[in-house]
């Protein structure tokens, strides 16, 4: 996994845990991708301050997970839904009852919001 | 939901981040349903202790969940699941046609290994 998108993913899930200044420089870095410069300027901190910052947050983020393993969990049960998507689209291909398609239609969104919720 | 469950669940979310004694104690009392005087005479402690210490483990899990709400992120999901099951069900009582019928028991085997997971 690309390190941004692991970093997005344990910040979604962990990042109520930072502080308000941490989860501040972090979204800037992360989520809005502005450079360690920019944040430095924006936040009157040294640039080795916003380096060592997203560095101190990276390893708290990987701390829980490490402890609680809900992004690998997280991770698991998407692949698991994206196995029923694909039955689901399967048993519309092989079938042409519409009373079928109805219920297989239920299925589908059902599955598409479990992956909202997270 | 009764408290014992609630008590389980997040437990079982965010117990890593009690610490071993807290876990010891939690466990005997919450998983093992031993009284707090047994609990207090097995670890030397008083029974007021017992009751102080689980009293913390519960504030400590409840903040975590009030931050990360993966509990409920949880349970709302496993809702969505149960639904889809149903869904299967009833798509195989619509159809007897024994090739959807296995694409239809793949969805069931799904949806049973992401609760599993968790």
């Amino acid at each position: 996994m690309e390190k941004i998108v692991r970093q997005s993913m344990l910040y979604d899930f962990y990042g109520e845990l930072l502080t308000e200044h941490q989860k501040s420089i972090y979204e800037e870095v992360i989520f809005n991708d502005l450079s360690y410069s920019e944040v430095a300027t924006i936040n009157n901190i040294s640039r080795q301050g916003v380096y060592d910052m997203i560095k101190r947050c990276d390893k708290i983020l990987e701390d829980y997970e490490a402890k609680l393993k809900l992004v690998d969990k997280f991770l698991k049960a998407k692949e698991q839904i994206k196995l029923i998507k694909e039955a689901a689209c399967q048993l519309k291909d092989m079938n042409s009852d519409e009373r079928l398609n109805i219920k297989i239609k239920e299925i589908e969104e059902y599955s598409d919001s479990i992956l909202e919720e997270f």
